[in-house]
């Protein structure tokens, strides 16, 4: 499978088309950003951590019923993926409050959830990736009640197996947000990507930040951090 | 019904007990406040408009089924209720797109919502009364799940009555904001107020505001659509 024109630059990866109108090869750069694009910078190395440790991710949650676009790894950076037509909303599940929802409801970082917490937001940088509510995203047509539906169910999976994945590497997995997309013939899977740059990641024990927090705060050791997760993943 | 201690006094009316546990009596005062509480003002005769026309709101509800707190108008300003534990929600029911929707969702004023829409925002100064969906209502422990379908269904309830009311005297009902409480014996009941400063109404053929809006935006005339609404329910 190789390459034809780009279809589109992100801030994380660039998508280009293949010869075969179904697949798509998403090819993971180095480039970060954070605040909606307000900061800007590299993290050398991620785009071979987000790439390996997102087909990884993908390979697993298959294996126990959840469909994504993972088709095959070409190379450290570059992967074919189905083709789909990605839901316009930021799917997030906090099981731990963090970030935004720590500020929302003025709740300290780490604060257990009682309920896993499932957010969506509309993906929409003009507008700064808006939360919206169910009622939201039916009156501006972003997905059917169905299609809601079905995501919320795979979101909440998801995060089971994940939690118990992460677990058992010695990680708390405090939130993560994914993508979800429509297949051409209406079926909605799991796509985007699942690595340091959509996930908080703790340290089971120590609390330590393994994740792109430490980009957005600067706290240094990003790579170290990113290198760390791959580690514990045993992707290296 | 005679007035006791002041209970509280919020940014539109204080509440006071009296000498029966079950009720209390609200005060309407003139008092404006926007932005949470970053402007501030008086809209003379408030008080008497929010007063009068939320006890004719609440007594036309209660015909078509609607449990409300209104108990007995004492005067211009002073109303006997039922004394509830107010749910900790603001409940906002959407027509059209105004305020913080236009810009959450990037929709010009006015844009009508294929469904009604439905918003739930924690209702706590310091934290800007944020928007809450389902998930944080249950982790935060706002409401139960019972609480919150009950609570959804009587909004809408509540729309379908509004929207016919306000278009029989010419007002199309934009939005509204409405609070629930519970008694003693735990039963969801509608309380707070419904009033120009609580809904968005605009002329049906002008699009005139007559609402707090022309306060908010210093449009001038607040006062007089204050009076127009009274006018239009035949309060005067
Ligand atoms: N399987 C797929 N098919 C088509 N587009 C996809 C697929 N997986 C992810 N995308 C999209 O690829 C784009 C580039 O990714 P990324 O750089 O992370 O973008 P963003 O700047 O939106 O975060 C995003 O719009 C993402 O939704
Ligand atoms: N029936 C009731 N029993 C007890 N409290 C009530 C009742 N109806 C309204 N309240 C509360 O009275 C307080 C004063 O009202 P208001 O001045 O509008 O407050 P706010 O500043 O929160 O808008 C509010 O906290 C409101 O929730
Ligand atoms: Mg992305
Ligand atoms: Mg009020």
């Amino acid at each position: 499978m190789q390459k034809t024109e780009l279809l589109y630059e992100g801030k994380a990866k660039k998508v280009y088309a293949t010869e075969n109108p179904d697949y798509c090869i998403v090819s993971y750069k180095d480039d970060a950003t954070a605040f909606n694009g307000l900061k800007k910078g590299t993290i050398v190395g991620k785009g071979v951590v987000n790439n390996r440790m997102s087909n990884f991710m993908f390979q697993l949650l298959e294996k126990h019923g959840i469909k994504t676009h993972f088709v095959e790894e070409l190379s450290d950076r570059d992967t074919v993926v189905r083709k789909v037509s990605i839901v316009p909303l930021e799917v997030i599940v906090r099981n731990k409050a963090a970030g935004s929802l720590s500020k929302r409801l003025g709740l300290e970082e780490g604060t257990p959830m009682r309920v896993p917490v499932l957010e969506f937001c509309y993906k929409n940088d003009d507008l700064g990736d808006p939360m919206v509510n169910n009622y939201h995203i039916l009156a501006a047509g972003f997905a059917t009640q169905e299609e809601i539906d079905k995501i919320s169910s795979m979101a909440l999976k998801v995060n089971e197996l994940m939690l118990e994945f992460f677990k058992s590497i010695g990680v708390d997995l405090i939130d993560f947000k994914i993508e979800f997309g429509k297949t051409s013939d209406g079926e909605i899977i799991l796509a985007d990507e699942i690595s340091p740059d959509t996930c908080r990641f703790w340290d089971i024990n120590t609390h330590e930040k393994l994740d792109k927090d430490r980009f957005r705060r600067d706290m240094g050791g990003v790579e170290e951090a990113y290198a760390e997760m791959m580690k514990r993943i045993g992707l290296n």
